[in-house]
């Protein structure tokens, strides 16, 4: 049950971000910013990111939510987002994007985690300024996320059927102002 | 040294927030939002919590950036800032923003450190939900920005004094676009 009175028709960070229509609406700009773009890292990258960082941060809405993004711009591959979460090292991505999504599981840890070894890696490997810029922030960024929705105890659907269809919207749409006015049903809730 | 190649005339976020002045214009919408409002929590207690969460996080550009501020709003009580970081429980402050603060240190390590316990201590003590809400996210946004500033290693001037003179521009007009726009040297460099 959420730590506040939210409301119950609204899974996950949507139903904080009723609750807080103003910071939700800045949050929404700042998350399209800086996921809905392919400059420089694609949109399923970004995903990727956001979903790794989400799982270290054991947010299960986050990853869900994320990793049912990531799939949607990888032509429905939710197996590719899976090998990510479990051992990326070994999945079939880029040697940069696996350069990047060590950074990123540095920054889950602390920012100060990070490493100059690590960065050179990742520019030895073609990631630019803009890359790395991008890989901090948003791995940064969902430890934001992961916080807010779990240091609510937001509600958090088990269904993972959901997150799919919520994904494809978002995929098509972006993380609009809608994201916290479509009521959708919440099945199957679990403490977060 | 920063990991990227940012405008070394800026100090801490401000250099990255000019590397990416897009995401800069989102985020300083959201703080402004977030920490520049009286309603519920003053803007002082909102500035003691972010000073809390980037001292755990060890962050020191933020911890005295908004230390700095916070002070500001307390009429220059330095000490009063200094006792929060040092041990907010023994600290010349209300119970009800001890129990926040708290709940803000949880956060910190993690949402699902939040207990039920910790929440009805403070709604006992006159915290509201929207009190509870904010501190959440106020803690949640700086373990983000915690982690942007020393993921990309930026630079942080070990001249307190810098900190109280942007400080008193921050307390008259806010997170501007101004903050990363306003150049001002950066002295007595350390790495983040």
């Amino acid at each position: 049950m959420p730590h506040i009175n939210v409301d119950k028709n609204l899974p996950g960070i949507r139903a904080l971000m009723a609750f807080s229509p103003e910071t939700a609406a800045a949050l929404s700009v700042f998350t399209n910013l800086l996921l809905r773009t392919d400059e420089g890292l694609t949109m399923a990258e970004r995903e990727l990111i956001a979903t790794h960082v989400s799982n270290l941060n054991n947010c299960f809405y986050c990853e869900h939510s994320h990793g049912a993004i990531a799939a949607c711009y990888l032509d429905g591959n939710a197996d590719l987002v899976e090998q990510v979460t479990q051992n990326y090292a070994e999945a079939a991505i880029s040697e940069k994007l696996k350069a990047l999504l060590s950074i990123a599981g540095s920054v889950q840890k602390g920012g100060k985690f990070v490493t100059t070894k690590q960065v050179d890696a990742a520019k030895s490997l073609g990631a630019t300024d803009k890359d790395i810029h991008d890989t901090v922030l948003i791995a940064a960024a969902f430890c934001m996320y992961n916080r807010y929705v779990d240091g609510l105890a937001a509600d958090t659907p088990t269904d993972l059927s959901s997150y799919s269809l919520r994904a494809q919207q978002i995929a098509e749409k972006g993380y609009g102002t809608h994201i916290f006015t479509t009521k959708q049903p919440v099945a199957n809730n679990k403490e977060a």
